[in-house]
């Protein structure tokens, strides 16, 4: 039984609407928040829905405050929907001790792990109810769906579209944790929230998933050079690159000189991306 | 002696950089922080400069996150600067605590009361100080300056200009307080500031100095008609609107349908504002 969302707050923005909205998730078992953009020819049709998975430590919020994507979603025709990055206010033992797991980085996985598995559900969260609420409740066809997202959100929506081929039509990243499995933020998460068996890490991480998905669209993404991830080897695109020519996947992997892991970065290249979904998901 | 600004952080963004500074204010008598997007032509040539000064409770930072300019200023070459709303953590009585007065709430003004007048300078800081340091820090050109703000910020811009059609070129405001001395926000800062003799405030109110300004250039305001400061009364954009006519200055005030007082209405039409500056500074 899906109820409708609470507004807790909209704006007017490129002629459209951002929204914010709060709902109780029968997935997570919990409140949980996301922000919509509704572009202007929301009036009666669906439209093409573009969701926009954040990295660690951000909300609903960052995205639609920070990327100047509205502008671009506006001229076509996209909704956009960004959803927090994991449950919260939970009480659970360690939930807010790090930044780097529990609330703020639920890494995109379904955890199977006690206490977690009672409410980390963020993959089926973003790959099922929210597109379930995109179309009960606004002009979304999911038919036609795009994801997107930035560090560990690329890593989701990277595992989210090579999993799907059927639910997503388009897919980019902005510096995606792109081999999760090979650097210490992806372990410490997988480790949370699936165990110590790594052979069920598979399932989550894009550079394992790319090698028998069947995912046929061009895969884009941009990585800034300046990024001090990159070096601390918390990204790995090349892991990635690598995996996508062994599995014959056309990725546009552009490496952006001098730009670090910023919204600055994120906003620079926003407008490559869309047009990349929208291409696609006309 | 004027010291070179120390820079806390710097991000590519639009093929230029984004950088936050701090350094010790002569004008201010303590450390102030600013923000400057340098576009991609800052190589060698100096540029002209847009300030932009921020609203009630804001920083140097909300402008550069928020209101998508960059690509503008890229477009355009101009060099954006944007300084803290006023002089931070003194320690005074009273400094930190209402939104509206004091600290993050400079309001644009010389403070003439005690204690605030040995720091609150930010009328002298904003058109002396800061250009000082555009010219000989960064390749800022002293004799193309435009001056915008948004709400208390959209006040500071409006003063700054109509007082110094020598030292700007172009002004524009976001939901600027376009009558202080006839709103509540206006009249608490002023008599905080400026102390009760209400005469003393004139200079500070837009729509007293326009009256006898000898600005000639068209003033760009925009108001979004859901903005929920406007049927409070402290806004007042039709006081300055007749103030304009009555001083037959050209007045651009575009009254936008259902935006209201936030970052999502200011986005939407930056590209407009940095339009007209680059017009009048190129």
């Amino acid at each position: 039984m899906t109820i409708l969302p609470t507004c807790t707050s909209q704006s007017r923005c490129f002629d459209g609407t951002i929204g914010f909205y709060r709902h109780f998730s029968d997935v997570c078992r919990t409140e949980m928040r996301f922000s919509v953009y509704l572009p202007p020819q929301a009036t009666g049709a669906t439209l093409p829905i573009v969701y926009w998975l954040s990295g660690l430590t951000c909300t609903e919020e960052n995205f639609m405050i920070k990327a100047g994507a509205q502008q671009f979603a506006a001229q076509y025709g996209l909704i956009l929907v960004a959803p927090d990055t994991s449950p919260r206010n939970l009480g659970l033992p360690g939930e807010t001790e790090t930044w780097d797991f529990g609330a703020g980085a639920g890494f995109y996985v379904d955890a199977t792990t006690d206490p977690w598995n009672a409410h980390y559900r963020m993959y089926t969260y973003v790959t099922e109810e929210l597109p379930a609420l995109m179309a009960a409740f606004f002009p979304g066809d999911r038919q036609r769906q795009g994801i997107m997202g930035h560090s560990m959100g690329g890593h989701g929506a990277l595992i989210c579209a090579l999993r799907n081929p059927d639910r997503y039509r388009s897919v980019s990243a902005f510096a995606p944790i792109a081999a999760p499995m090979g650097c210490a933020w992806g372990q410490k998460a997988f480790r949370g929230y699936l165990g110590t068996d790594s052979t069920a890490w598979q399932a989550y991480d894009a550079s394992q998933i790319v090698i028998h998905s069947a995912w046929n669209q061009p895969i884009l993404i941009d990585q800034g050079t300046a990024d001090p991830f990159l070096p601390q080897g918390q990204l790995l695109p090349e892991v990635f690159e690598q995996a996508c020519a062994q599995a014959g996947k056309e990725l546009i992997l552009r490496r952006q000189e001098g730009y670090d892991h910023s919204y600055s970065f994120i906003a620079t290249f926003i407008a490559d991306h869309l047009r990349h979904h929208a291409m696609a998901l006309r």
